[in-house]
Protein backbone atom coordinates (compact mmCIF):
# COMPACT_ATOMS: atom_id res chain seq x y z
CA UNK A 1 0.00 0.00 0.00
CA UNK A 2 1.78 2.89 -1.10
CA UNK A 3 0.76 6.30 -0.10
CA UNK A 4 -0.44 9.11 -2.35
CA UNK A 5 0.94 13.10 -1.38
CA UNK A 6 -2.71 14.47 -1.52
CA UNK A 7 -3.64 11.84 1.02
CA UNK A 8 -1.07 12.42 3.42
CA UNK A 9 -1.56 16.27 3.05
CA UNK A 10 -4.21 17.12 5.45
CA UNK A 11 -2.58 14.30 8.08
CA UNK A 12 -0.54 15.11 11.67
CA UNK A 13 3.27 14.88 11.74
CA UNK A 14 2.38 11.32 13.56
CA UNK A 15 0.77 9.67 10.69
CA UNK A 16 2.99 11.15 7.71
CA UNK A 17 5.65 9.84 9.61
CA UNK A 18 4.80 6.34 10.20
CA UNK A 19 3.93 6.21 6.43
CA UNK A 20 7.12 7.29 5.63
CA UNK A 21 8.73 5.26 8.14
CA UNK A 22 6.96 2.22 6.68
CA UNK A 23 8.40 2.97 3.25
CA UNK A 24 4.36 3.15 1.80
CA UNK A 25 5.46 7.63 1.05
CA UNK A 26 8.53 7.94 -0.70
CA UNK A 27 8.39 11.27 -2.41
CA UNK A 28 8.86 14.39 -1.49
CA UNK A 29 7.68 16.46 2.13
CA UNK A 30 7.30 20.11 0.95
CA UNK A 31 3.80 20.81 2.35
CA UNK A 32 3.63 18.23 4.72
CA UNK A 33 3.39 18.12 8.87
CA UNK A 34 1.41 21.42 8.71
CA UNK A 35 3.99 23.87 10.21
CA UNK A 36 6.46 21.84 11.53
CA UNK A 37 10.25 22.50 11.01
CA UNK A 38 11.29 20.32 8.12
CA UNK A 39 15.27 19.75 7.92
CA UNK A 40 18.30 19.05 5.75
CA UNK A 41 20.13 15.20 6.63
CA UNK A 42 23.97 14.70 6.74
CA UNK A 43 25.28 11.78 8.44
CA UNK A 44 28.78 11.19 8.85
CA UNK A 45 31.32 9.15 11.17
CA UNK A 46 32.28 10.85 14.24
CA UNK A 47 36.17 11.39 13.05
CA UNK A 48 34.97 14.07 10.98
CA UNK A 49 31.92 15.35 13.34
CA UNK A 50 33.88 18.43 15.24
CA UNK A 51 34.91 19.34 11.76
CA UNK A 52 31.45 19.59 10.05
CA UNK A 53 29.79 20.97 13.22
CA UNK A 54 32.95 23.95 13.26
CA UNK A 55 31.57 24.17 9.17
CA UNK A 56 28.11 24.60 10.22
CA UNK A 57 28.63 27.34 12.86
CA UNK A 58 30.93 29.32 10.35
CA UNK A 59 28.52 29.20 7.36
CA UNK A 60 25.11 29.39 9.69
CA UNK A 61 22.96 30.55 6.10
CA UNK A 62 23.90 27.83 4.20
CA UNK A 63 24.33 25.23 7.16
CA UNK A 64 21.95 26.27 9.64
CA UNK A 65 22.43 23.43 12.40
CA UNK A 66 19.17 22.52 14.33
CA UNK A 67 20.08 18.97 15.32
CA UNK A 68 23.01 16.75 16.32
CA UNK A 69 22.79 13.34 16.98
CA UNK A 70 24.70 11.21 19.96
CA UNK A 71 27.31 9.37 18.65
CA UNK A 72 25.69 5.65 17.36
CA UNK A 73 22.20 6.94 18.39
CA UNK A 74 19.52 7.27 15.36
CA UNK A 75 17.28 8.88 17.92
CA UNK A 76 17.78 12.74 17.17
CA UNK A 77 15.60 13.37 20.25
CA UNK A 78 16.22 17.36 20.53
CA UNK A 79 13.73 17.14 17.27
CA UNK A 80 10.75 14.62 18.19
CA UNK A 81 9.53 12.22 21.03
CA UNK A 82 9.78 9.33 18.35
CA UNK A 83 12.54 9.90 15.14
CA UNK A 84 14.51 7.02 14.29
CA UNK A 85 17.29 8.47 11.71
CA UNK A 86 17.44 5.15 9.80
CA UNK A 87 13.83 5.18 8.67
CA UNK A 88 12.03 8.72 8.87
CA UNK A 89 12.80 10.42 5.84
CA UNK A 90 11.65 9.02 2.38
CA UNK A 91 14.84 8.59 0.75
CA UNK A 92 18.56 8.89 1.16
CA UNK A 93 21.32 9.48 -0.65
CA UNK A 94 24.53 7.23 0.08
CA UNK A 95 27.93 9.10 -0.77
CA UNK A 96 31.67 6.94 -1.17
CA UNK A 97 34.52 9.21 -1.70
CA UNK A 98 32.51 12.08 -1.68
CA UNK A 99 30.48 10.60 -4.99
CA UNK A 100 27.14 9.54 -4.95
CA UNK A 101 27.03 5.92 -4.89
CA UNK A 102 23.28 5.04 -4.29
CA UNK A 103 19.38 5.90 -2.95
CA UNK A 104 17.90 3.98 -0.23
CA UNK A 105 14.16 3.96 1.18
CA UNK A 106 15.67 3.42 4.74
CA UNK A 107 19.25 2.77 6.17
CA UNK A 108 18.83 0.18 8.79
CA UNK A 109 21.93 -1.43 6.72
CA UNK A 110 24.15 1.21 6.60
CA UNK A 111 23.71 3.11 10.10
CA UNK A 112 26.75 2.05 12.22
CA UNK A 113 27.86 3.10 15.82
CA UNK A 114 29.89 5.31 15.02
CA UNK A 115 27.61 7.63 13.08
CA UNK A 116 26.54 11.15 13.72
CA UNK A 117 23.31 12.50 12.27
CA UNK A 118 23.27 16.39 11.75
CA UNK A 119 19.97 18.42 10.99
CA UNK A 120 19.75 21.46 8.91
CA UNK A 121 17.29 23.96 8.51
CA UNK A 122 15.74 24.03 4.69
CA UNK A 123 14.43 26.50 2.62
CA UNK A 124 10.24 25.05 3.40
CA UNK A 125 9.96 27.22 6.34
CA UNK A 126 10.81 30.55 4.39
CA UNK A 127 8.95 29.84 1.49
CA UNK A 128 5.84 28.93 3.29
CA UNK A 129 6.07 32.64 4.75
CA UNK A 130 6.57 34.56 1.58
CA UNK A 131 3.30 32.77 -0.36
CA UNK A 132 1.27 33.39 3.24
CA UNK A 133 2.78 37.04 2.81
CA UNK A 134 1.03 37.14 -1.17
CA UNK A 135 4.79 36.81 -2.42
CA UNK A 136 4.38 33.94 -5.39
CA UNK A 137 6.92 30.92 -5.29
CA UNK A 138 7.41 30.14 -9.14
CA UNK A 139 8.55 26.58 -8.62
CA UNK A 140 6.39 25.80 -6.02
CA UNK A 141 3.08 27.29 -8.25
CA UNK A 142 4.71 25.02 -11.26
CA UNK A 143 5.32 21.48 -9.37
CA UNK A 144 9.51 22.01 -10.22
CA UNK A 145 12.44 22.19 -8.14
CA UNK A 146 13.99 25.60 -7.40
CA UNK A 147 17.14 26.04 -9.10
CA UNK A 148 20.25 26.01 -7.32
CA UNK A 149 23.59 27.56 -8.55
CA UNK A 150 26.83 27.00 -7.44
CA UNK A 151 28.01 31.03 -6.53
CA UNK A 152 31.56 32.32 -6.16
CA UNK A 153 30.91 33.28 -2.76
CA UNK A 154 33.25 31.04 -0.17
CA UNK A 155 32.16 29.25 2.64
CA UNK A 156 34.32 29.99 5.45
CA UNK A 157 36.24 26.56 5.76
CA UNK A 158 36.91 24.32 9.11
CA UNK A 159 39.11 21.19 8.71
CA UNK A 160 38.87 19.17 5.04
CA UNK A 161 35.41 21.03 4.43
CA UNK A 162 35.59 23.83 2.13
CA UNK A 163 34.30 25.43 -1.13
CA UNK A 164 31.97 27.77 -2.97
CA UNK A 165 28.45 28.37 -1.75
CA UNK A 166 25.64 26.60 -3.70
CA UNK A 167 22.39 29.11 -3.88
CA UNK A 168 18.94 29.11 -4.62
CA UNK A 169 17.13 31.10 -6.93
CA UNK A 170 13.78 32.74 -6.47
CA UNK A 171 12.65 35.81 -9.05
CA UNK A 172 10.89 38.46 -7.21
CA UNK A 173 8.78 41.47 -7.98
CA UNK A 174 10.90 44.18 -8.12
CA UNK A 175 8.74 46.31 -5.77
CA UNK A 176 8.40 42.96 -3.37
CA UNK A 177 11.81 42.34 -2.72
CA UNK A 178 12.12 44.57 0.26
CA UNK A 179 9.55 42.52 1.55
CA UNK A 180 10.86 39.20 0.77
CA UNK A 181 14.51 40.17 2.09
CA UNK A 182 12.83 40.97 5.76
CA UNK A 183 10.51 38.60 5.62
CA UNK A 184 13.00 35.40 5.34
CA UNK A 185 15.23 37.19 7.83
CA UNK A 186 13.11 36.57 10.94
CA UNK A 187 14.02 32.60 9.66
CA UNK A 188 17.91 32.34 10.62
CA UNK A 189 17.45 28.64 11.22
CA UNK A 190 15.96 28.69 7.29
CA UNK A 191 18.77 30.23 5.16
CA UNK A 192 17.74 33.58 6.71
CA UNK A 193 17.59 36.81 4.42
CA UNK A 194 19.21 36.40 0.84
CA UNK A 195 22.80 36.66 0.21
CA UNK A 196 22.45 38.48 -2.97
CA UNK A 197 19.67 40.37 -5.37
CA UNK A 198 20.72 41.47 -8.58
CA UNK A 199 23.02 40.89 -11.43
CA UNK A 200 23.47 36.95 -11.69
CA UNK A 201 27.48 37.69 -12.93
CA UNK A 202 28.33 39.44 -9.98
CA UNK A 203 28.14 36.08 -8.11
CA UNK A 204 29.57 34.06 -10.93
CA UNK A 205 26.40 32.55 -12.12
CA UNK A 206 26.93 32.81 -15.96
CA UNK A 207 23.54 31.30 -17.26
CA UNK A 208 20.93 32.18 -15.08
CA UNK A 209 18.66 29.53 -17.09
CA UNK A 210 20.94 26.46 -16.71
CA UNK A 211 20.91 26.09 -12.63
CA UNK A 212 23.59 23.44 -11.80
CA UNK A 213 20.81 21.58 -9.65
CA UNK A 214 16.89 21.41 -9.82
CA UNK A 215 14.94 22.91 -12.68
CA UNK A 216 15.14 26.40 -15.05
CA UNK A 217 12.40 29.20 -13.52
CA UNK A 218 12.29 32.39 -15.48
CA UNK A 219 12.74 36.00 -14.34
CA UNK A 220 9.29 37.49 -15.81
CA UNK A 221 9.42 41.44 -16.55
CA UNK A 222 9.90 43.66 -13.80
CA UNK A 223 11.46 41.00 -11.79
CA UNK A 224 14.46 40.37 -9.75
CA UNK A 225 16.89 37.38 -9.32
CA UNK A 226 16.79 36.38 -5.55
CA UNK A 227 19.13 34.34 -4.77
CA UNK A 228 19.58 32.49 -0.58
CA UNK A 229 22.00 30.55 0.45
CA UNK A 230 20.96 26.76 -0.14
CA UNK A 231 21.34 23.82 1.89
CA UNK A 232 23.26 22.07 -1.05
CA UNK A 233 26.27 23.82 0.51
CA UNK A 234 27.30 20.95 2.74
CA UNK A 235 27.13 18.43 -0.21
CA UNK A 236 29.99 20.41 -2.07
CA UNK A 237 32.29 20.42 0.96
CA UNK A 238 31.42 17.03 2.05
CA UNK A 239 32.76 16.26 -1.70
CA UNK A 240 35.88 18.31 -0.88
CA UNK A 241 36.83 16.39 2.39
CA UNK A 242 36.46 13.34 0.36
CA UNK A 243 34.36 11.58 3.46
CA UNK A 244 34.60 7.90 2.95
CA UNK A 245 31.01 7.07 3.70
CA UNK A 246 28.13 9.79 4.05
CA UNK A 247 24.68 9.71 3.81
CA UNK A 248 22.48 12.67 3.17
CA UNK A 249 18.41 12.93 2.16
CA UNK A 250 17.25 12.63 -1.28
CA UNK A 251 16.65 16.60 -2.85
CA UNK A 252 13.28 17.68 -1.37
CA UNK A 253 12.63 14.49 0.92
CA UNK A 254 13.43 16.18 4.07
CA UNK A 255 13.32 14.61 7.86
CA UNK A 256 10.16 16.11 9.44
CA UNK A 257 10.37 17.08 12.81
CA UNK A 258 7.94 17.88 15.83
CA UNK A 259 9.16 21.20 16.44
CA UNK A 260 6.68 24.09 15.60
CA UNK A 261 8.21 26.20 12.88
CA UNK A 262 8.30 29.62 14.81
CA UNK A 263 9.89 27.79 17.99
CA UNK A 264 12.29 30.14 19.45
CA UNK A 265 14.53 27.15 19.45
CA UNK A 266 14.41 23.99 17.57
CA UNK A 267 14.78 22.18 20.33
CA UNK A 268 12.44 19.41 22.22
CA UNK A 269 13.49 19.34 25.73
CA UNK A 270 13.06 15.40 27.31
CA UNK A 271 11.24 17.25 30.63
CA UNK A 272 8.72 18.96 28.33
CA UNK A 273 7.60 15.65 26.87
CA UNK B 1 50.94 51.81 32.74
CA UNK B 2 47.58 50.43 34.19
CA UNK B 3 44.23 51.94 32.00
CA UNK B 4 41.01 53.23 33.64
CA UNK B 5 37.65 52.06 32.82
CA UNK B 6 36.84 55.66 32.13
CA UNK B 7 39.32 55.90 29.79
CA UNK B 8 38.75 53.05 27.38
CA UNK B 9 34.66 53.52 28.04
CA UNK B 10 35.09 56.16 24.81
CA UNK B 11 37.50 54.21 22.78
CA UNK B 12 37.14 52.02 19.68
CA UNK B 13 37.69 48.08 19.86
CA UNK B 14 40.80 48.18 18.23
CA UNK B 15 42.55 50.59 21.32
CA UNK B 16 40.50 48.48 23.88
CA UNK B 17 41.72 45.04 22.83
CA UNK B 18 45.15 46.69 22.55
CA UNK B 19 44.84 47.72 26.28
CA UNK B 20 44.00 44.29 27.27
CA UNK B 21 46.25 42.28 25.55
CA UNK B 22 49.03 44.85 27.13
CA UNK B 23 47.64 43.52 30.29
CA UNK B 24 47.16 47.19 30.93
CA UNK B 25 43.83 46.87 31.21
CA UNK B 26 42.46 43.73 33.84
CA UNK B 27 38.69 45.27 34.92
CA UNK B 28 35.21 44.38 33.37
CA UNK B 29 34.01 44.90 29.83
CA UNK B 30 30.61 45.99 30.57
CA UNK B 31 29.95 49.07 28.33
CA UNK B 32 33.35 48.98 26.28
CA UNK B 33 33.98 48.64 22.78
CA UNK B 34 31.02 50.59 21.28
CA UNK B 35 27.89 48.34 20.13
CA UNK B 36 30.26 45.32 19.59
CA UNK B 37 29.27 41.85 20.19
CA UNK B 38 30.87 40.77 23.81
CA UNK B 39 31.08 36.67 24.33
CA UNK B 40 31.37 34.39 27.31
CA UNK B 41 34.41 32.10 26.87
CA UNK B 42 35.08 28.09 27.52
CA UNK B 43 38.11 26.78 26.83
CA UNK B 44 38.52 22.72 26.12
CA UNK B 45 40.94 19.96 24.90
CA UNK B 46 39.91 18.56 21.79
CA UNK B 47 38.47 14.96 23.43
CA UNK B 48 35.51 16.75 25.24
CA UNK B 49 35.00 19.53 22.26
CA UNK B 50 32.47 17.32 20.42
CA UNK B 51 30.12 16.75 23.46
CA UNK B 52 30.27 20.35 24.45
CA UNK B 53 29.64 21.65 21.02
CA UNK B 54 26.40 19.25 21.28
CA UNK B 55 25.79 20.70 24.41
CA UNK B 56 25.84 24.02 23.14
CA UNK B 57 23.80 23.33 20.15
CA UNK B 58 21.06 21.44 22.25
CA UNK B 59 20.90 24.62 25.07
CA UNK B 60 20.57 27.71 22.86
CA UNK B 61 19.40 29.84 25.96
CA UNK B 62 22.17 29.18 28.03
CA UNK B 63 24.83 28.38 25.78
CA UNK B 64 24.45 30.62 22.48
CA UNK B 65 27.63 29.17 20.58
CA UNK B 66 29.15 32.42 18.34
CA UNK B 67 32.48 31.14 18.07
CA UNK B 68 34.75 28.28 17.59
CA UNK B 69 38.39 27.78 17.23
CA UNK B 70 39.94 25.60 15.29
CA UNK B 71 42.03 22.85 17.64
CA UNK B 72 44.90 24.49 18.76
CA UNK B 73 44.78 28.20 17.03
CA UNK B 74 44.44 30.61 19.15
CA UNK B 75 42.97 33.12 16.34
CA UNK B 76 39.31 32.98 16.69
CA UNK B 77 38.94 34.25 13.01
CA UNK B 78 35.26 34.45 12.71
CA UNK B 79 34.91 37.35 15.21
CA UNK B 80 37.74 39.32 14.44
CA UNK B 81 40.34 39.75 12.08
CA UNK B 82 43.10 39.91 15.15
CA UNK B 83 41.95 38.15 18.37
CA UNK B 84 44.54 36.25 19.89
CA UNK B 85 42.14 34.35 22.67
CA UNK B 86 45.28 33.66 25.27
CA UNK B 87 45.52 37.42 25.53
CA UNK B 88 42.46 39.46 24.30
CA UNK B 89 40.17 38.47 27.52
CA UNK B 90 41.10 40.50 30.82
CA UNK B 91 40.78 37.92 33.32
CA UNK B 92 41.15 34.24 32.98
CA UNK B 93 39.68 31.95 35.12
CA UNK B 94 41.41 28.42 35.55
CA UNK B 95 39.53 25.07 36.30
CA UNK B 96 41.00 21.30 37.39
CA UNK B 97 38.91 18.44 37.98
CA UNK B 98 36.04 20.43 37.88
CA UNK B 99 37.52 23.03 40.32
CA UNK B 100 38.55 27.04 39.89
CA UNK B 101 42.51 26.51 40.88
CA UNK B 102 43.45 30.40 39.81
CA UNK B 103 43.14 33.25 37.73
CA UNK B 104 45.04 34.64 34.89
CA UNK B 105 45.58 37.87 33.23
CA UNK B 106 46.64 36.06 30.28
CA UNK B 107 46.58 32.50 28.94
CA UNK B 108 49.68 32.13 27.47
CA UNK B 109 51.75 29.42 29.67
CA UNK B 110 48.64 27.35 28.93
CA UNK B 111 47.43 27.27 26.11
CA UNK B 112 48.50 23.88 24.15
CA UNK B 113 48.09 22.62 20.90
CA UNK B 114 45.18 20.17 21.49
CA UNK B 115 42.88 23.02 22.98
CA UNK B 116 39.46 24.57 21.14
CA UNK B 117 37.94 27.97 22.09
CA UNK B 118 34.53 28.46 22.00
CA UNK B 119 32.75 32.38 22.52
CA UNK B 120 29.36 32.24 24.12
CA UNK B 121 26.99 35.08 23.72
CA UNK B 122 26.35 36.90 26.66
CA UNK B 123 23.42 38.89 28.41
CA UNK B 124 25.36 42.89 27.81
CA UNK B 125 23.96 42.80 24.30
CA UNK B 126 19.89 42.52 25.61
CA UNK B 127 20.52 44.90 28.41
CA UNK B 128 21.85 47.68 26.05
CA UNK B 129 18.67 47.47 24.39
CA UNK B 130 16.59 47.28 27.36
CA UNK B 131 18.03 50.55 28.79
CA UNK B 132 17.87 51.73 25.42
CA UNK B 133 13.84 51.40 25.16
CA UNK B 134 13.86 53.21 28.87
CA UNK B 135 13.76 49.98 31.10
CA UNK B 136 16.15 50.23 33.77
CA UNK B 137 18.43 47.86 34.70
CA UNK B 138 19.11 47.86 38.23
CA UNK B 139 22.59 45.85 38.79
CA UNK B 140 24.18 48.22 35.81
CA UNK B 141 22.78 51.63 37.37
CA UNK B 142 24.14 50.52 41.03
CA UNK B 143 27.44 48.74 39.94
CA UNK B 144 26.88 45.58 40.98
CA UNK B 145 27.01 42.23 39.27
CA UNK B 146 23.86 40.53 38.45
CA UNK B 147 22.23 38.17 40.68
CA UNK B 148 22.05 34.18 39.54
CA UNK B 149 20.74 31.49 40.92
CA UNK B 150 20.45 27.49 40.12
CA UNK B 151 17.15 26.73 38.79
CA UNK B 152 15.56 23.19 38.88
CA UNK B 153 15.40 23.60 35.16
CA UNK B 154 17.43 20.29 33.74
CA UNK B 155 19.77 21.41 30.55
CA UNK B 156 19.87 18.56 27.95
CA UNK B 157 22.69 16.82 28.26
CA UNK B 158 25.60 15.87 25.57
CA UNK B 159 28.15 13.32 26.45
CA UNK B 160 29.09 14.13 30.16
CA UNK B 161 27.62 17.51 30.28
CA UNK B 162 24.58 17.96 32.25
CA UNK B 163 23.20 19.96 34.99
CA UNK B 164 20.67 22.63 36.36
CA UNK B 165 20.19 25.67 34.36
CA UNK B 166 21.86 28.57 35.84
CA UNK B 167 19.51 31.95 35.54
CA UNK B 168 20.13 35.53 36.23
CA UNK B 169 17.66 37.71 37.29
CA UNK B 170 16.08 41.69 36.72
CA UNK B 171 13.37 42.85 38.36
CA UNK B 172 11.24 44.53 35.84
CA UNK B 173 7.67 47.03 36.50
CA UNK B 174 4.91 45.04 35.58
CA UNK B 175 4.08 46.84 32.85
CA UNK B 176 7.28 46.68 31.10
CA UNK B 177 7.31 42.94 31.33
CA UNK B 178 5.97 42.26 27.95
CA UNK B 179 8.34 44.48 26.64
CA UNK B 180 11.38 43.33 28.17
CA UNK B 181 10.27 39.30 26.53
CA UNK B 182 9.76 41.10 23.20
CA UNK B 183 13.25 43.03 23.21
CA UNK B 184 15.30 39.96 24.45
CA UNK B 185 13.47 37.81 22.18
CA UNK B 186 15.40 39.83 19.11
CA UNK B 187 18.81 38.55 20.19
CA UNK B 188 19.05 34.93 20.29
CA UNK B 189 22.36 34.75 20.20
CA UNK B 190 22.30 37.09 23.31
CA UNK B 191 20.22 34.34 25.59
CA UNK B 192 17.29 35.19 24.00
CA UNK B 193 13.53 35.87 25.47
CA UNK B 194 13.19 34.86 29.37
CA UNK B 195 12.97 31.52 30.32
CA UNK B 196 10.64 32.19 33.20
CA UNK B 197 9.00 35.19 35.16
CA UNK B 198 7.05 35.20 38.25
CA UNK B 199 7.39 33.40 41.85
CA UNK B 200 10.97 32.38 42.27
CA UNK B 201 9.71 28.94 44.07
CA UNK B 202 8.22 27.52 41.04
CA UNK B 203 12.01 27.14 39.29
CA UNK B 204 13.39 26.26 42.43
CA UNK B 205 14.59 29.79 43.89
CA UNK B 206 14.33 29.76 47.47
CA UNK B 207 15.37 33.40 48.78
CA UNK B 208 15.48 35.49 46.07
CA UNK B 209 17.65 37.82 48.23
CA UNK B 210 20.21 35.24 48.00
CA UNK B 211 21.96 34.28 45.17
CA UNK B 212 24.36 31.64 44.29
CA UNK B 213 26.14 33.86 42.00
CA UNK B 214 26.73 37.40 41.82
CA UNK B 215 24.86 40.35 44.10
CA UNK B 216 21.53 40.44 45.61
CA UNK B 217 18.98 42.86 43.98
CA UNK B 218 15.79 44.05 44.93
CA UNK B 219 12.47 43.76 43.59
CA UNK B 220 10.63 46.49 44.16
CA UNK B 221 6.85 46.92 44.73
CA UNK B 222 4.88 46.77 41.40
CA UNK B 223 8.09 44.95 39.75
CA UNK B 224 8.26 41.17 38.48
CA UNK B 225 11.26 39.11 39.18
CA UNK B 226 12.34 38.15 35.65
CA UNK B 227 14.60 35.29 34.51
CA UNK B 228 17.01 34.58 31.73
CA UNK B 229 18.99 32.05 31.03
CA UNK B 230 22.70 32.37 31.99
CA UNK B 231 25.94 32.31 30.76
CA UNK B 232 27.27 30.19 34.20
CA UNK B 233 25.43 27.30 32.87
CA UNK B 234 28.16 25.61 30.82
CA UNK B 235 30.74 26.23 34.38
CA UNK B 236 28.28 24.03 35.92
CA UNK B 237 28.13 21.42 32.75
CA UNK B 238 31.77 21.52 33.23
CA UNK B 239 32.26 20.60 36.60
CA UNK B 240 29.78 17.98 35.75
CA UNK B 241 31.81 16.65 33.37
CA UNK B 242 35.29 16.22 35.58
CA UNK B 243 36.99 18.16 32.55
CA UNK B 244 41.13 17.87 33.99
CA UNK B 245 42.15 20.85 32.69
CA UNK B 246 39.20 23.97 31.45
CA UNK B 247 39.93 27.53 31.28
CA UNK B 248 36.76 30.22 30.88
CA UNK B 249 36.95 34.29 31.19
CA UNK B 250 36.58 35.72 34.77
CA UNK B 251 32.83 36.43 35.41
CA UNK B 252 32.05 39.97 33.84
CA UNK B 253 35.86 40.16 32.07
CA UNK B 254 34.12 39.30 28.51
CA UNK B 255 36.00 38.70 24.82
CA UNK B 256 35.58 41.73 23.44
CA UNK B 257 35.47 41.20 19.20
CA UNK B 258 34.62 42.79 16.03
CA UNK B 259 30.90 41.72 15.13
CA UNK B 260 28.39 44.59 15.67
CA UNK B 261 25.54 43.37 18.10
CA UNK B 262 23.16 43.85 15.11
CA UNK B 263 24.71 41.41 12.71
CA UNK B 264 22.64 38.55 11.19
CA UNK B 265 25.05 36.00 11.85
CA UNK B 266 28.36 36.30 14.09
CA UNK B 267 30.66 35.49 11.58
CA UNK B 268 33.61 37.90 10.18
CA UNK B 269 34.13 35.90 6.41
CA UNK B 270 37.80 35.97 5.65
CA UNK B 271 36.81 37.66 2.34
CA UNK B 272 35.16 40.50 3.72
CA UNK B 273 38.33 41.79 5.63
Amino acid sequence: MVQDYRELRSEGVDVVRVAIRANRYRSHTAGLGAGVLQTNLVILPESFALDFMRFCQRNPKPCPLVGVSDTGDPALFTLGRDIDIRTDVPGYNIYRDGRLSETRPDIRDYWTRDMVAFALGCSFTFERALQEAGIPVWHIDNDTTVPMFRSNIDTVPAGPFRGKMVVSMRSIDADAVEAAIEISRRFPLAHGAPVYWGDPARIGIADIGRPDWGDPAPVGAGQVPVFWACGVTPQVALEAAGVPLCITHSPGHMLITDVPEDAESPIIRPSDT
